[in-house]
């Protein structure tokens, strides 16, 4: 089984932390082992928040701020692939050939973000396509996809199964304000739509539940069925 | 005044047509004359969806369609290279740094794709973005924006000007189904949103069009105002 | 066995149609099937022909001609590649280390043209050389090498075999003149003549023309020996 | 007048504060104002010590470490180009002839780090090389070279001129231990040694000091003299 | 008047000396400031005839041989370009878009080799017709071109001046054997006359020869003329 | 076992001659046969020392230098990938990352300088650091580590054995005059002391004691232990 496993910076590194870090290699280490073959895309976390606060204030544009995000997430996934061991691509993938190249050669592939104006969200959904995988795991800080901002919204319900238009038409409207509401971006969904691979959405806190999501098909998330 | 004019695929080369790319390089050096700093964005057209279709055929994936998509798009911008005189940077830029860098310099830059999941309108707006520009124009085959797609229902209204946010929410809808109908893509504009570049959505076939926009602000298209 | 085969761009692409380029994807798998370690190079067709044409009009110079010629290629060899089964590095090989590297490791690597100045015919030569490849085949739109232009005279003799230095000799004064009578340009012949790679020239209108070649040894080309 | 300056990563980034970044970008446009030619070097600072501790706790070896820190710095480089007008090149600088290449075209120009095992002091020492800079200055967290660590050790005492093979003598021992104490590294002497840039190592916590020292030659740090 | 201009390696090169290095550098600087936009292909000389001796003997093929001669030009280039003043582009152009990049911006642009299967001649003609030269000028080792080889055939003939189509019908036979007779080889005369630049052939032991050749069209080689 | 060796210039090619290179791939391959994962580092050699010379003359900086001597040892490294039969990667590896990459792959990786301002010694100890080597083998044309210069100071001692801390203080002075006189220089040295890889000094003139010191721990020169 291929898989793309996005785990966002909120997860992986909402502060820098080195036994978080540990925790994620070690699940995509078991999935490895137990035969998937896997491309890992990383958010930014923190540390691109503050980076990108204080270009802000020193006036850099939506693109430069992008391209400060970029280079943490490629960091960020150094450190996760100095977390794995000797199975993983020992290079942060700048693009889908690279990963893809890597993963056909047996490799785990990490890469962070690619280009301004994408998220990882999309660069994880656009992986997916490329390599025809089977599966996309998009570990986020909420646990599944709700009808509106369930942090906002009393009345928000969680889905546990949509369809990726639907996963579209439940995004579009939420990405309208902020964008911070959406677990994943829209995008992302419109590319999940696109390559029709089959993707859940479910809580990436604790790795553990990645793993069962993927080996088992167990989880409290949400199924986007093609 | 620093300007990024989109011209679509279906403007410039709906099939491959000498004249027709001269008639939109010459539109570029009358501005480049009259002193706007300029980048270009240029989309497939008729080549690409040819290529696009036999490679599906085939068996390619959408990230393998994009990619030769953007191979095609940057052999157009070659075209309008060799139409435009000295001014212009030879070498296509293939990323918004080296777009951004020749302009710096006083060249004209000519882009075409640049990334697998964008298109070459999100691709306009992002570089418009990344050079801080006055004015962002897509000459696309329609005469601007309307409420829905008026080759379809008869009762499409156009619009004569609209905020970056209403476009977002005319074009989201729009961008659900097929996605042709749009004048430009969802991606495009939500970056325009968020960098409150003015925007001028306009018929670009005929390419004294999109001058006329540029210096007098006159044209039958519609504003997108921050 | 190691062997480069050339699918000239009059044969693989004259127009664009995803069933001829299945069919020779279809002989590329088969001598992989059968053991041989394959580099193939395409060429441009009636694409580049048309591009070249207008880029021409507006003015472009030879090697701009020669770059888009190039660029276009390199889409064919997306076309071909997406056509390949999992053998097939996902990546055009844009220089002969690239292709050398592919083949090297199990891949069937795919190129088109390298640096303007030098045809594919040049290219599939240079590349059988710098793999020390067992076997170079040129499947061309005549089916074989001929004392003069078959199409212009009647007494045109076909050659059943010609050592490489006999070659450039049949090669040199047709390349003097327009240059489309000679089924492998004149730089291809030297680079054959150098690397001493025993080659056939044939007529691959049909692929498995290539296919029996290769495997059997059995054609009506002529055979180059060294 | 040709300037390398040496921003540490300590002075510019003890932890991120964009004013910080804005006092040192103001010293850059001023110098440049006044007609001096400029090449800045940043450091990793607080961010950079953060990234490699985790990437340590998780096994990284030393070359990794060196590359995360490569990263960071090249972050916080283009945070100064944020801050920095018109007159700096957009992009950060990766190797010497890049910088060069700027700065001959009358851009200020910013790198960080550039390889594993060369710290951002050496980097300096060797871009002040290569530009043929006529002076070098090293805003670093101390005011000037000691006989030994002015924090460890009372009796330390502060050298107000040296010639470039004093300091190589005075740096080696320090360089032995821990190699926090020394100024700027051991490598960077050698390489001031080597080219005989004149070269001022001073306080750089107030970016004030930097400025004066350039303009009038005045500073309370160390001159080293060829 | 944009000039290229082909220094061989046995010219520049036969033997390593900074003296004659020096001497070309001085003709390529007052051709400069004469108003000359230049652009200069160097070659190999006698390091690489060591080199490719030595790895011949080595066992490598001959497009690894054309690497080797590749580097060694390009090193030859720095020596050049260590000659050359301010107005130089301190890199060594690997490729025309480099180059003709340089030259538009005003500075001297030096290349060596580019590619394998392509000599440092056929560099100079492709540079040439990309950078729509006026004048190509090759220093040689022999005045001219000749009816055969002078230092083999004492009835040889020197040519005062052919065409372009003359010259490749003269070349293709000298070609045919070692190859070293010809002053130019057969692809360099073949993109003379397709480009249909002017182009001399002199003797540039002494530099100075060239620089009047440039300047005032006198010399003793021989003139290709469109 | 997985052994880096750093063959310096003056044992290489302290002339060009193919039998020499041949004796070094010889041992390199006789190692890999022997299960060994082997990174070469090649130096420069007298073709270096020459050009260097030249350069200087002509007023090149110590980085431009320094690129120079990088170009020629990276020549040197074709020679010996030439002499190398199939299990080398064919490719110089221009880093670290591309070093590693290819060992990981079974491959054996050489690569020469990298950077302005390491010698090949150091890139050795970064490469040996990087992957994770058990041994570094250098093999100079001395035959091991003395207390001073043997050639110069009768009364210098040689060392059976050093621990890399006292390798660094009995280099740091060597390295103060000349720098001719220390087996390895005084960054290689820091960074054995940094990354405690097991490394070995010898004599290399004879490439079968590099053998004789992998496969049995034989040998005439200086352990280093960590």
């Amino acid at each position: 089984m291929r898989v793309v496993i996005s785990i966002g910076g909120s997860v992986l590194a909402p502060e820098l932390d080195a036994r978080r870090v540990e925790g994620h290699a070690s699940v995509v280490e078991n999935l490895a082992r137990e035969g998937c073959e896997i491309g890992a895309v990383v958010g930014g976390g923190g540390v691109a928040r503050d980076y990108i606060g204080a270009a802000r204030d020193l006036g850099a544009n939506e693109v430069q701020l992008d391209q400060i995000g970029i280079d943490v997430t490629r960091i960020n996934a150094r450190l996760l692939i100095a977390a794995l061991g000797p199975r993983v691509d020992p290079k942060v993938a700048h693009d889908y050939e690279e990963a893809g190249d890597a993963i056909r050669r047996g490799d785990i592939s990490v890469m962070g973000g690619v280009m301004p104006g994408q998220t990882t969200d999309a660069v994880a959904a656009a992986l997916a396509e490329y390599v025809d995988a089977d599966l996309l795991v998009y570990g986020t800080s909420v646990n599944g996809v709700y009808s509106s901002d369930p942090s906002a919204d009393d009345g928000a319900e969680k889905y546990d199964e949509l369809s990726a238009s639907e996963l579209v038409d439940v995004i579009a409207p939420m990405s309208r304000d902020a964008g911070a509401s959406a677990p994943v971006d829209l995008l992302a969904a419109k590319l999940i739509e696109r390559s029709k691979v089959r993707t859940i959405v479910l809580d990436g806190t604790d790795p553990g539940r990645i793993e069962r999501a993927v080996l088992s098909g167990d989880h409290d998330g949400t199924n986007i069925v093609p």
